[in-house]
């Protein structure tokens, strides 16, 4: 084993990751809100000893539901449910700062990380798509800068809120009568442009002390925000030289504001079709992609660029000049990506669909264990990645050769560890346990 | 079997209902952030073929945490990892309408309703702890008519909400490439006073169409809600006249807006000292009194009743004069029912502090297993009580009690079922599942 060892996630999509995965031979569409399907893979993983499961999340129903499953079971229960069937995989889910109240947030993260012994992360994210703002009695979505402002103080009030129970704020003495000692237990009193919160919190801190903050955004503010704050970061990239490029300035911008950078994890997401020769490997990835339907494919191009192709001839060369850095409706996460493939591989607009839908910018590869163990080699040794988001183009069955058959290859390596070392997740990617604000008198507290 | 047949549901508190539970020799007061301790307590009450388990909440700390472990886990996430090891008992869990957005509440419990197959019920509350404004935001918690007015509005935005998939609107037709019928998935365009919410949700309706709506209040506000809204009711009451005068009053408002009074289960709370004589049992509560502290006692008095008492003596008659109905701190639920203990009772301050030390003024009784099932008998019969949320003083041992020696002769007097019948909470209920508003072409949609 070399001194770094791989953190690999498994991002469950409910049927996997392409876009017509609910649509290949064998998958099983109507078990996909039932909670056994998700503690199964939950548990496949836990067995292949990866840190966690990952579940993404927006308040919005997704307007390509009609096409593919694309609802959202809520997935703070969802990993509540999953901790009672596993105990020592790591337990991810994504929540918005944008559109929930940090006291609710901060009570559901903590409690699941009590429920799991301390197995929880919350992907902290401020929301993308514009429907959700008219969910909420917005008219329109925030800006992004005043998202990315908003976040950075709901990161400060629920780390407060998790930090108002000292460690040993529990006395539980029964003879004298003390159950809590009032002097460990603290009111924030946050008051800051966004939020007034009294606290503190009405839970005992979590076993974690804190969840796990990840985070994945990738534009400028999001950098700098994972920076200050991530200790995960979930990142789509599709060369090896923009993966190092980002890898290089987190790291960078970590060191910048005093954080060790091992205590920053980039984990560039992956989605490989996997055959036992090349051709195998990327006639399954052409099995999938026949199985694709344009409108769905054009609304996610739509959500991507802020351009709607649809009427376009799918088989001409895309039509690139209709794209403008401003437009407004884009994910800033995934424009430059899409812009990137199209600069580079000149395809046509059904190329472009295709290389899309499989993990909606994310990298996809078809290959032989060996050439994806390979990929995951070259990324983690020169500098691209600390490990991988791992995105089953289709489940249980994407995922599970991917441990039969990759994993073994990457212990053999030496780069995946065989067996968990510790019980949390911030056991399993080397992150310190924090101690409490409040436990450290000589810290500025002042919010 | 009668026609009818009693609703129990076990009510949780983590060490028990009585204040001084958890210095009781052999409580373990260190389980109570275990999932598995919940996950045993709940297993037990299915066993004996109970309703549903029920947690109370408040988002904010109780004051008096020094003296019991009055934290909070957050309930929605516990009932999820609850789901998980059971499979037919019903899950209820309280969430404020005053201090969640609707659009997160409805995706939280739709999707327990998913993970569970059906056994979720909402307790729907308006928050009494004025504590909970300055957690989110508010100088002042909203007065009670506000907060009813806004509880009135929510309701209807999330029944919009969890009904705006049609029960047949997945389709996942691989074939043709059609997951969902977009004209059976609506926007529900809600524009009111409080909220605008355009919807739809972004998950498939739930396994009950809508999870059961539970509801606690019983001023004349909260009255009127519970008439239009509530499928069960919990409530508190000291006397078998004041009991029958609530159901009765109850019943009859179902009645006056069209509603079936069998479809609101009207469950008082119950806290039972069981012994196998009547002075064991006795002996057992003062056993319990015993291990109170006044000062805890004092502070509860306080938010029940406005006045604080701290300094008065403790065996001198209760100072009754103090108390002025226009407290404007008190929680209206329990406002009258401490009142009609003072004036029945005519306690010292210590007893009036012990006869609440029990269940917070809830009915606690001292006795036998026939006579524990006499009083539920009378109550069932006369017109009181459609069934009680049973309210252990400490647990797990007073509700092994009450499961083991009680419940039996519940069945042999053809009161309570000794299987489940049904799968879902509403199955247990005798409720119906509710269609969806918009599978009704003929009923008016406006909000």
């Amino acid at each position: 084993m070399t001194d770094r060892s791989l953190n690999l996630n498994l991002f469950i999509y409910p049927d996997g990751h392409h876009e017509a995965a609910w649509r290949y031979p064998g998958s099983q569409p109507d078990r996909i809100l039932d909670l056994g399907w998700f503690q199964a893979l939950a548990q496949r993983a836990e067995a292949a000893a990866f840190d966690a499961v990952f579940f993404a999340d927006g308040p919005a129903l997704a307007e390509n539901i009609q096409y593919a499953p694309r609802f959202r079971l809520e997935p703070i229960t969802l990993l509540a449910g999953i901790a009672a069937a596993t105990s020592r995989i790591g337990l991810i889910a994504t929540a918005s700062t944008t559109y929930y109240e940090p006291y609710n947030l901060a009570r559901l993260f903590a409690s699941v990380d009590h429920l799991s012994h301390g197995r929880v992360g919350w992907n902290i994210v401020t929301t993308s798509s514009p429907a959700a703002a008219r969910n909420f009695g917005l008219e329109e979505h925030p800006a992004h800068a005043a998202r990315y402002a908003r976040a950075e103080e709901f990161v400060d009030v629920v780390t407060k809120l998790w930090d108002s129970w000292e460690d040993d704020a529990i006395i539980a003495d029964a003879a004298s009568g003390l159950y809590a000692d009032p002097a460990k237990i603290h009111a924030i009193e946050h008051v800051g442009r966004h939020f007034r919160v009294r606290g503190p919190l009405n839970a005992p801190r979590s076993p974690q002390g804190r969840p796990v903050y990840v985070q994945a955004g990738s534009s400028e503010d999001g950098r700098g925000f994972a920076a200050r704050h991530a200790e995960a970061i979930f990142t789509a990239h599709q060369t090896l030289g923009a993966a190092q490029a980002f890898y290089a300035d987190i790291k960078a911008r970590a060191l910048g504001v005093g954080r060790r950078p091992e205590h920053i994890k980039i984990l560039p997401g992956l989605s490989p079709f996997i055959g036992s020769t090349q051709a195998e490997a990327r006639a399954l990835q052409e099995q999938f992609n026949a199985l694709t339907q344009p409108a769905y494919s054009l609304q996610q191009l739509r959500q991507m660029l802020g351009v709607d192709f649809s009427g376009h001839d799918l088989d001409a060369p895309f039509p690139r000049h209709l794209i403008q850095p401003e437009n407004s409706q884009a994910v800033a996460s995934r424009f430059q990506v899409v812009l990137d493939i199209v600069d580079r591989e000149q395809p046509t607009l059904r190329g472009l669909l295709h290389r899309l839908a499989g993990a909606r910018g994310h990298f996809v590869m078809a290959g032989t264990p060996d050439q994806v163990a390979d990929h995951i080699e070259t990324w983690f040794t020169q500098g691209a990645a600390d490990g991988f988001n791992v995105m089953p183009p289709w489940l249980p069955g994407g995922f599970e050769i991917f441990a039969d058959e990759v994993v073994p290859i990457l212990r053999r390596r030496g780069l995946f560890r065989s067996a968990y070392a510790g019980s949390t997740l911030r056991d399993h990617l080397g992150l310190p346990r924090p101690p409490s604000l409040y436990n450290q008198p000589a810290r500025q507290l002042a919010s």
